[in-house]
């Protein structure tokens, strides 16, 4: 079997979320589970940002539950950029690769304010979470703006 | 290094009890959703299985969160089979809307399998695992005979 990674994905998969070794037959699965990941982490952001911007009443447990899934998924995509998964059906841009470092702060920097927004989703309290929320989608809203293509 | 995704079986009884209405805006948002807790699933469910046939050595404790979050995603798919959600870019058979009540049963055996295969893959016994794959996968296979176009 090839070598999924590179030096480069090497290092990132070992500080990032699980042990990326041949975890994907082949780059298009890859892609294929980034993006699957951060659909289902989208879906539960989003009706987190409902009740943070009014659109839905505040379920203090929907909240909590919510954020616990936001929290899961964003563990799972940075295994996925290995060497290789720069093509097909994807919106990332070269950066990725070529700014890896960069690319690694950005993707740690949404974990943890997801990580913050899913403490402040358990305290119960609406202004903790709408305050968690923009910093957290701010994170997202920075990586989206350098690393993923319109 | 730490687990990246402790489920507690009471997190899991939280996400199954997340209503289910009003939590798509459109039918297509439903049907990328389910998907793509799908691809997560069957992305976790194929390291399990690698390890379970032999392609991959056992490991223990990658084993147990895997299947973690298969069974956390086993949870997620349903409440997004919704009106409105057979058009599109799916595979799901209009049988799943006519023949309602037996795609709930398929459903839940397809859930109790897998909370089964949970059980069995923290045990880190491989034997164990590889037979819980068995009837896991049988409960796939056996809706997707019949509620998934080829």
């Amino acid at each position: 079997m090839k070598p999924q990674y590179n030096l480069t994905g090497t290092l990132l998969a070992l500080v990032m979320a699980l042990p990326a070794h041949a975890q994907f037959a082949k780059p298009e699965d890859a892609v294929k589970y980034r993006k699957a990941a951060l659909t289902v982490m989208g879906a539960h952001f989003s009706r987190l940002g409902a009740m943070a911007n009014g659109r839905a009443p505040f379920d203090a447990k929907a909240a909590a539950e919510n954020a616990d899934m936001v929290a899961m998924m964003s563990k799972l995509p940075w295994a996925a950029f290995g060497e290789g998964t720069d093509k097909g059906e994807t919106r990332a841009k070269a950066e990725i690769w070529k700014e890896s470092a960069k690319f690694k702060e950005a993707a740690e920097k949404m974990q943890s304010e997801i990580a913050k927004l899913n403490v402040a989703a358990k305290t119960g309290n609406l202004e903790t979470l709408k305050s968690a929320m923009g910093s957290a989608g701010a994170s997202c809203k920075a990586c989206h703006d350098t690393f993923r293509k319109d």
